[in-house]
């Protein structure tokens, strides 16, 4: 059993970018952006109903403040500033979780905000405590092993480990950097095959060839790329011929 | 029995504007503002901690999107992109208020909004479809007899009609408009008397010196002059004196 | 002989709309966007590059501060504000034209701005007023008969009127309005047939029926509806083969 | 001889900041936000005007885009990028400057961008590829021996050291962070004193006692304080007093 993730609702006023219809069809939760590195509030309360809809299950995607960089530059955010950034956005979707039926179930950082509380203790107790001003102990996704999943665990926050199928891992389980070799998968079976390897095995082949066990509670797959809905629906059909059985996690 | 408003929270970043800490100790409802038009994630934070500590209601105060002209030029949103804005400022406003130990009770349109949605009815039904979103029947603050309260009144939401002891007033019951001399009243003894006039018997003379009956539940102060505060207090201790008490509307 | 212009550069970090490459292999005036409604620096830098290259003309294509409404929603900005905003956004555009060789040779107001322009005499006026803050007498480009451009030849400026080959017209000459049926030509053989009659004959079908004389010396095509590079290049050869040379207004 | 340097027309909008007519009486160098950490259009046309009356030179004090933090969180923003950034706001600046008579004479990197490009080579190279995007060879101010100064001397670009009268320094000629103690001086007399011993005798009392030798060709004041236009008063007077000739840079 594994919960298939991915961004949703990643487009501004004019600019679409995800196929948030299609990509609903297949995943599980839906990390909806929230305003700050793209997201408008139109596109967030459409992306709620369909979500709703779908029975998929909603999550803030908190970011950076961010629009020209997408997310994607770190920046160094005092730490009080960054708790309220993250519950501002969490409070803004919500109303439109809710306005649809539903309810905000979790929260994911975006980009480099997702990067940087990896292993950046400080920024990671900060998201933490934006998320604890929800006033609800919202699980918070992430990498395993990272300093925003301890900072959670000491909160008293439930964490979900996820894994990305699209992704070269290192020996160490860490992720190839995207600036070097092997870092992105883009044939469509192999993702297949790694989704396949990480939900019913736990297990995945790391750049050097080595088998890897993975555990993770969540398989996230890129919205953002031509062809994300197609690979996803994919990953859904093959996950479930291989007996996997896809839900969101509890 | 009169309840007091002002404009708070608007500062953003480095930059501040209102004298918040003061004006809690005069007011009994702050207008806080969620980001639109002024007021950052961390501002928004502190103030609804300083309202609740104060005893203060707090009502979310709505805007264009618009930091540059600090929300006071008219735009032509249409109307599902400005519900769900409206929307998007009330949910972020209501994490803050939650997590100060208490709750968003009312809305307000800021600056051109106010002045828009006081004669254009669209616009008035997509500000008060943006509130129905909250799932909430929020009270809305207006001007007695605005396209704002008719589109309120229709939706079932309640309405709360509030006067300016600052702003001088037509023969019409309209405000004269602020490119119009006697648009603002500056001279504080000035102010405390239409107060205490609005306040203890429903009358303020206008501009053409004629007396007027004005029925209002709340009256406004603005809170971004120097000298603000001071003025607030003044207001204040005279309602007090002249027998009004101030409370919240109900 | 005609110049053909159509909007460019507008995307916005992660975004990408117009097909800028594509767009500039056909067109002789590029209408760059200057970071208001569209285009954030790095484009602006890359499409003043292809356009120098493909040695297309390079005007302003300035806007109302508005990425979230892409520049569409009208705004009341005070002339003042207005005038300093459109130059600053010249400005930012002047240095990377002159950065790949060129210049910005004319300004066309986008969106929102062009059609309140068209008919509010203040705004056209600032404008103007922004355009020669610049110290370039620049030309503007415009609906024929518009405010904006009566504001720009009473500064001393030289105007540029354009037609549309792919709108609807009234028989006295205005575009009907995207809300009307018959607002948008969508058939490419019939776009092509209008762009050849106004290009040649200086005539082109109302919506009535009725044979309209329109005299313009630029030709504008969208560039942000999916085919529009497609299009552009069959309305340039198409006039070529009707023996219209295409060029830059002098 | 010295020039005296200070950040000025830091509003934006509704917000103001800095008395930039009251410090434009003292400096010879005026630092003008560009409309990325502040200054909206109509204030850097303002202040440009005032400093062209005023005989000041202008220096464009470019940034992060980071309005809400003031640009003082540092970014990890991509080198093209940022020399992109960097020109934006350069060119933006110069039709004011131009209009008003005057030009851009120098650049000057704003809050986080200033600190992180004294260390960071990259961003530091980036800044300087942004100058000379503009085409014209702008000295850059900054730290001495930072790696801005690195960066803007190996493109050709002439430098100008400046120091810090109201900041406290190291034995090692670098400024005590802002984290620790000593790091600004706020008695009026002692920033006075120490502006003397830099501007004439190269010379300021570091923070264990030492005796530090410290060549610079700008002094800086901070403009964004409560008195910061008496202190820049008092500093000019007691410079003049004491023989030293404040002059802009060659």
């Amino acid at each position: 059993m594994i919960d298939l993730n991915a961004d949703l609702g990643e487009g501004f006023g004019r600019w679409e970018l995800t196929d948030d219809e299609a990509l609903l069809a297949s995943v599980t939760s839906a990390n909806i952006a929230c305003g700050f590195h793209a997201g408008d509030p139109a596109t967030m309360r459409r992306v709620c109903e369909q979500a709703a809809a779908a029975g998929v299950r909603i999550g803030a995607q908190v970011s950076y403040r961010d629009l020209a960089g997408f997310g994607r530059r770190a920046m160094d955010v005092p730490a009080g500033e960054l708790a309220a950034e993250v519950a501002y956005q969490i409070g803004a979707l919500e109303i439109f979780a809710r306005a649809a039926g539903a309810t905000v179930s979790y929260v994911k950082p975006h980009g480099a905000l997702y990067h940087r509380t990896a292993r950046d203790a400080e920024q990671a107790a900060a998201v933490v405590a934006g998320v604890r001003l929800s006033g609800t102990p919202l699980p918070v996704l992430g990498l395993p092993g990272s300093a925003l999943h301890a900072a959670a665990s000491a909160a008293g926050l439930s964490i979900v480990e996820e894994a990305f199928a699209d992704r070269g891992y290192r020996p160490d389980g860490n992720l190839v950097p995207r600036s070097e070799p092997g870092a992105v998968v883009t044939e469509p079976a192999e993702v297949v095959k790694r989704a396949v390897g990480i939900a019913r095995d736990s297990r995945v082949t790391a750049a050097d060839g080595q088998q890897l066990t993975l555990r993770a509670r969540s398989l996230c797959l890129h919205g953002d790329t031509p062809g994300a809905a197609r690979l996803a629906r994919l990953v859904r059909e093959e996950l479930t011929a291989a007996g996997v059985t896809l839900r969101a996690f509890a």
